[in-house]
């Protein structure tokens, strides 16, 4: 294969404080399918995914991020990042096959920053998936902002090197962008195990275990000024955008869920491969990495984190 | 690496009737940096490619491809390569480094539909390349048909099952789409080595060694729009479009160079990943698989080849 | 009023041969409103449009044109209008207010290439219609095609330089782009009232009082090739399209409703005032005029009339 | 004429510190073209006009607005509307055929907001303008920001009902939006001559004869982002965008001239018809009607005025 190993972030799970509003949210704003609500657990699915569901929601006290999942090619290679993970002295801890529905063993650990990462190499597919044969472009129209993806997520701790250390050493990530403070310290890690132009970030802030934002893939530009019309008359609670990224090139609109979970609409961005050169920026020109038309980033961006 | 082996199609040698002629089409009308002329050899790259060059024009008496080179991750990885192609049966040869400008050692090798594939680890980067420090979006605006990369190449023979068999099984591509009739034979076939929908295709035709196109990518619809503009007033031959495929969902238009090469400008396609299932066509319904809006495909399209 | 007189095409009656059938077509596939079904006739309004409706259709044996309405100023305009018509020898009847749901008093008349038309000055004001009060840029977002108003029709006859001196001198159109044969007979007459690069469409044909097509606007090339995705995945009968025309500059997809009737989804085109010089066409260049990227107009498009 | 009086506006004059610095900017960065530079004049015109210029650059030691010309249908209208005027009197000074290149007689007259207003109807046509014979959609494709006309100013002052007044009662404008505060006072007055969503924008502050913006037509929310693409890379300063009006509906991006006026780009905006309904806004909803996505006004957009 010449895509292999880690594939891609293959789903998230998001605690959210009122299941219900949370679905209303993520079903009709964002435009995912319900596929099953059971318990404190709501999973939903984008259109273009072959996968039985990308998203968990899980009804809780706070806000923020549960885990971070991401899909192995094979029963084989999960084994062996497990043991890669371990020699380089990261617990793992194993979580039987079906404790998710629909979803085989997990391999799950931590990094220093606090986030909880699970590695698995099956999920059933969805009924519903894109269709293959004969396939029209889509089932149905996608619907609200026409998310087609679950893209990525961005996340912020302490020890952001450490993090990311092991996603390139453990897990064959490659770092595409990094920015470096003046001390040679990173402030932001941006990392793909794909050609995308990031398929996690890693953002330096005072605490751990926080959740930026989870971001998901819509087709254009046009995709991202519609998800602003609809973030505008429907009164979702916008954070900024939209705008364009320094860092990926990615046409951007970031909102909040009904909890305070930061989301993004992301179109665009490079393709990246290994051969290429990692970019590099300066935290004095920080501002237009993340935001290429303002130059600067208000204090919310960095603050507001669950 | 996540992204491995063969990473993508990294040039097109591309025979032309008028070097100047097609150095002006390739360069204005789509909008390629022009790196370096010599001989009966011009040498173009898209502004948003590392390295030194993705398009090859070779002064002919007869349009066609003469080679189309695929980049591999590293000199071990060509090794491999050529030995697993020896233990399949297919005859490699050694190009030494430099005898393209910039490019290192080549493993050379044909397909039984008669196209001819080079392999390569090394070429020199373009020293007007993405910029790697605080970088803008690009360097200057796009010009032209705002290429961002050369993407693919559709090529036409008789034995695509056998030419497609050894991309899979020697060189570690996968199959996102194929096209059967009803004896269950292949009468295209789609294989990719990236998360891109397809990396290159086979066509089932008549003739051997037949270059079908040659595609280049835009950034989106409005930038196919903005061809099919620049195309009808510079009175540029067109093939076909704006239109859709079914077959990789992707947007596009086709058009020729002034020695009757087929182009395409394209945009979109799903993101694919190895442990999606492969989407089928039928003949009968072989229309919408390549054109989605027509559901019909014209003589042309199928008998004007290089 | 600097916009006076004539101020658009209003309303656009059209014969279906299944109302049920044509409804779910007009509604669902172009996404306008259904304001009201009465005995033969179904009413029908754009989200972007004030008047109570924009569309009218009525079961009939056959597909076609019934009448085009175009709203007036002011009472007294439509009698002055009424006025000069007769003068012009046109002979003009009156439709009392009411005839039509919500619509007042009409003018009709026939124009040499046997169309009829409706001038009138008064239309109920949708309830439904764009906010007035801190208003969102729509009530909610808009479906199917995204067709934000009725536009204009074309339309088909022999003498249509008699039509054509109508509408100029007895209601202020204003040619805005004409194409000539050689012994000097116009072949197309685009007229407007607006700022629009057309209100009205005559096109020279072997017969009278057929419709060419209705036309109803969205927003941008981009909504263009969103309404043949939607015509390619719910196998609407496509003419041709996504292309663009010479003559207005427009974007533009040409489908058929269920009766036949062709639909025209319309995007762009110049803002024209009546200062502008006319656009002239000779008919050797009247495939560029009519499909600016094919150049040339296939024959289903001259010879499917209703 | 169905569009007859006043029929656009036609030029701005606008003043500039560094008459080359402006030139590079509203010929490179807008994409004008240069017509004449004279003495302290500059004159530009955008690709999809026919008149000669619309936009006039003055040398001067402050930046601002020196004079905003509407173009009137005849002279005959002209001599008509400076009657109108002087009955409601409102004082008119005639300057001669000549004064400025290529400009027959204007009529001039200031408003209550000190802003100074040319009447004009007659301007030399350029001779590069749009085609008129079997015309492609533009000579050269455009550049820049891809401006196509010039298309309204938004001016600020005291009393702008007085100056509103004006402009409906002697020159038929109509008005389109309208923002009033509690005490039923307007602070924005938005009015059409045609069938835009604005030709000239009141907007109330504490100071007279203020220039808010110049601005200029774009062909859709894409090209607005490209605006942004080149405001960042080429270091234009930005004032905000991209982003979407709640008034007018329509898409834009603000920045600065060298000299420190506000320049935007904007794609969009309904349709306006005379018989439509005024859209009123309150003030607490100002924040939405100017930026509907932001809901919010930021000071330097009240307080940044030439």
């Amino acid at each position: 294969m010449a895509v292999t190993g880690v594939l891609r972030p293959g789903f998230v799970q998001i605690r959210v404080m009122d299941l219900d509003e949370a679905i209303v949210h993520y079903r009709d704003n964002l435009g995912l399918d319900l596929v099953r609500q059971k318990d404190d657990f709501a999973y939903l699915r984008a259109y273009d995914e072959f996968d039985r569901h990308s998203v968990v929601l899980r009804q809780a006290e706070e806000p923020g991020l549960d885990v971070l999942g991401f899909k192995i090619i094979s029963d084989a290679a999960l084994a062996d990042f497990a043991k890669r993970l371990n020699e380089m002295g990261v617990k793992t801890d194993d979580i039987a096959a079906g404790e998710h529905c629909g979803v085989g063993r997990r391999v799950r650990f931590s990094v220093p920053t606090g986030h909880v990462i699970d590695l698995y190499a099956e999920m059933e597919l969805s009924d519903n998936g894109p269709m293959t044969k004969n396939p029209d472009i889509w089932r149905e129209e996608p619907r609200g902002m026409r998310i087609s993806r679950f893209d990525h997520c961005a996340v912020l701790g302490v020890d952001i090197a450490a993090s990311a250390e092991i996603f390139e050493k453990a897990l064959d990530f490659v770092v595409t962008e990094r920015a470096i403070d003046p001390e040679g310290n990173p402030v932001a890690i941006f990392l793909t195990c794909s050609n995308k132009a990031h398929d996690i970030a890693f953002l330096a802030g005072p605490v751990d275990a926080k959740l930026h934002h989870a971001s998901f893939l819509v087709e254009s530009w046009n995709d991202v000024g519609h998800a602003c019309d609809l973030i505008a008359q429907r009164n979702i609670s916008l954070d900024i955008g939209p705008t364009r990224h320094g860092i990926t090139r990615g046409q951007t609109v970031y909102f909040f869920d009904p909890s305070g979970n930061r989301n993004e609409c992301f179109a665009g961005g490079y393709q990246h491969y290994p051969d290429n050169p990692v970019r590099e920026w300066t935290v004095d020109q920080l501002g237009k990495a993340i935001f290429y038309y303002e130059k600067e980033v208000h204090a919310r961006f960095t603050s507001v984190l669950t």
